[in-house]
């Protein structure tokens, strides 16, 4: 009898990895880049989507909502006329304060990867757990808004590390804000110094250009 | 041979409850009331407590300050001259994304029971999971800021309906923003009519006292 050993080698990947890997695989089948959109919530993921998604030079997007129950976010990206596919964690999930990669493949079969070029996953709203679960993508993304604080980046370091791309929003807000601007900037570099970082409101479109044409290179 | 029968019946106490109630005992016996306050992260918690629990009539406050790591919190609220015990998630209990019964329990030794009437825990800044979690406290107060979003009781119900306060920070705001305070407090109301509700600005000072009365009185 030939006997075969599988030894379970240090570094042997965790489930959610494995699971990662398949839904990357999917994704450069279908030639779709994929970003993770993370934040805390109310710091703005769906109006900066709102803001850029409708006008991508070229590049057809679409988007997997992520939300603990409801569909109030897919509900107003629907309306851009593009792909939104909605994803509850709070239904077969558990009600789990994050995406994993396994939630996201079970959401694949009704992402219409065949009619996209960049799919935006927009996590749940968390700063803690999101970070630690990579679901297939090509980037990471987190939004923070300057009304939340200037020491974010010192009490929620892995979020701020995991990501290649730090978005500063609602800066339209900094004149009525005791807010300083710099010292947040100094401490999403000490905690990330490889992070690219904009700042931009989306609601008065300042800055969102950039993130626009981030989008459509990544 | 006389033999017993333990069935685990519906109903029995999971863990985190039989260590809730082993808090709870506790506070008891110190004759401690206890507060779990919550939150998604930058709404203002600790904003709030510096302008309140300098100033309670007859109370004596302490704060557990929840974090995932660092004490940026916990330093500004010893400032105030009140005792104040640090528990991070991240050191041995994982990088948990709040607190849970076992961690309060596992810093109760630190905390002097003996010379406050009053113990605020500053939950870890997340809208999901400390919901699911009680800790032996007495009440459960959330904060949300204006600057969140009107919908955000409708995504995460579960928080607005675990708790008997709610706090709505950051009113001086309102005029900056695009923000309909009516429909947040009727969201409110949808998913949790038992919930008292308070308006405040932590910058301002407007309407706080209201929430130092709750404080004296819970």
């Amino acid at each position: 009898m030939h006997r075969t050993q599988i030894r379970v080698a240090e570094g042997a990947l965790d489930a959610n990895e494995t699971i990662a890997r398949a839904n990357r695989e999917d994704f450069d089948r279908h030639g779709v880049r994929v970003v993770n959109l993370m934040s805390a919530p109310g710091a703005g993921k769906t109006s900066l989507l709102e803001r850029v998604l409708g006008e991508l030079d070229g590049v057809r997007p679409g988007v997997l909502e992520g939300d603990v129950q409801g569909s109030i976010d897919a509900d107003r990206l629907a309306a851009l006329h593009i792909p939104v596919t909605q994803l509850n964690t709070g239904a077969g999930f558990g009600g789990e304060c994050h995406l994993d990669a396994n939630m996201v493949r079970s959401a694949l079969p009704e992402v219409a990867l065949e009619e996209i070029d960049l799919l935006v996953i927009e996590n749940v709203g968390n700063l803690v757990c999101p970070a630690e679960f990579r679901v297939g993508e090509d980037a990471r993304i987190m939004v923070c808004s300057v009304a939340e604080g200037e020491d974010k980046p010192l009490k929620y370091p892995l979020m701020f590390r995991a990501c290649e791309l730090v978005l500063v929003n609602k800066t339209d807000l900094l004149e009525h804000l005791e807010f300083d601007l710099e010292k947040l900037l100094a401490n999403i570099e000490s905690v990330n110094p490889d992070a690219r970082v904009l700042t931009m409101s989306a609601r008065s479109g300042d800055g969102v250009e950039a993130f626009r044409e981030w989008l459509t290179a990544v």
